[in-house]
């Protein structure tokens, strides 16, 4: 890292571009299994932007503090916007997104939508935060993994390029890829189960052994529906429940 | 890495401990920056266990076909509950959380309450998920980072340890760890500014040049319920503009 690609595979795999302070973080938990392979085979490809490498001065300086006073230091507009440019020249029709707590959530559908493109630029930001000139000039998308705050957007940035990369063809086995999915039809998965059949006096429920298909997949259907319910009742619309019923009751 | 704390720092420092089929992925980004620091000065530990060392047989096998047919590999409940046994042994009293798209939404609230403790013991899973009975056995809280599918528990790990740690004292200044906190309040961050003050055509809101403390406060507090509201609207309950007020209006 970092992995420059060539003509050939710019055409050919999802790429993704992260501009950050760490770029020593890429690939990290991305160079290893699902990814990792994915990455080795050329279905995806990852490049790292130095942000200091456009700091300021002998120091490289890349943040200020905030206009208006208060605690922390900011990213600058100025050093920021030249590595976004720097980037942007060479993927002018890819996505840039900032991830940030006040981002858009992160859904499985929109890692579905990014992962059917060319691939994303990721702006990891540190600090109190970017100056807002910025994602303003360049209409940064926004997006959130989740309400929490992290030191910083690089495990985002892996999140999100773990989420869309196991979607991306040839990943995931054809099977695995129409099941295990929570959220793909809007319901949290059923229970699983494996051998042993006794297991510290806990069995395996009757009916996954009765070798029914049909009861199995009802029993699937109503135990997803229960733990929907239970744990995430807003998830339970009417669309929800009749993609679940079209897909046969494999929700 | 895995690093085994002696008694001395297992008094001293939250720990977390990771159960994962890939321990060369930790400490990877938690090794840098922020979190990389605050572990080389002992204020957190980090231990992980190799699920596959519990594994059966000559191939150390981990998991099986689900009961009832479907795609993918489940996570066996011998081998799993026998490595969560070897943790627990050592830390009975330590919250053990198993990452998946079913479990509780993560939330600030969340990441400080489980900072405030002694550490974590977290379930990384892969494949097509884990046998149920391990998660009512040992009474595992399921936890997720968002509304997504990754390829396995470790990134989500990785996510929530990276939340605890830099609440923690001694890992972020002080001021700062007061500011900086979408959902801290229940607002969305306002927006940011700092040098240069004219970039692109586009300059700093003059209030914010103002120098009139009052005057800023106030703008900070309208623009984070402005975003709020744009953005994420349900997060606009009673409770967390009241609590916004109490704080002199620094959202």
């Amino acid at each position: 890292m970092p992995h420059i690609p060539t003509r050939d595979d710019a055409r050919a795999s999802w790429r993704a571009s992260v501009l950050t302070l760490f770029p020593e973080m890429f690939p990290g938990p991305l160079g290893v299994s699902l990814s990792g392979q994915a990455l080795a085979a050329g279905i995806w490809s990852l490049d790292t932007v130095a942000i200091r490498d456009f700091g300021i001065g002998k120091h490289r300086q890349v943040d200020d503090t905030p206009a208006g006073g208060g605690a922390g230091m900011v990213l600058r507009a100025d050093v920021v916007g030249a590595a976004l440019e720097s980037t942007l020249e060479q993927r002018p029709d890819c996505p840039a997104i900032y991830l940030s707590p006040r981002g858009a959530p992160l859904t499985q559908s929109k890692a579905r939508e990014l992962s059917a493109g060319p691939g994303v630029i990721l702006l990891a930001g540190r600090f109190e935060g970017l100056d807002e000139r910025v994602i303003d000039r360049y209409g940064l998308h926004e997006i959130s993994i989740g309400d929490y705050v992290l030191s910083g957007g690089e495990l985002a940035a892996m999140v999100l390029i773990d989420a869309c990369v196991r979607l991306l063809p040839g990943v995931v086995g054809a099977q695995e890829s129409l099941s295990d999915e929570s959220f793909w039809s809007g319901l949290l998965e059923y229970p699983q189960f494996t051998k042993p059949r006794d297991w510290q006096g806990r069995s395996i429920p009757d009916v996954l052994l009765s070798g029914d298909h049909k009861k199995i997949a009802e029993w699937r259907r109503s135990e997803a529906e229960r733990v929907t319910r239970e744990r995430r009742p807003e998830l339970l619309s009417p669309e929800s429940l009749s993609k679940a019923a079209k897909r046969g009751g494999k929700p």
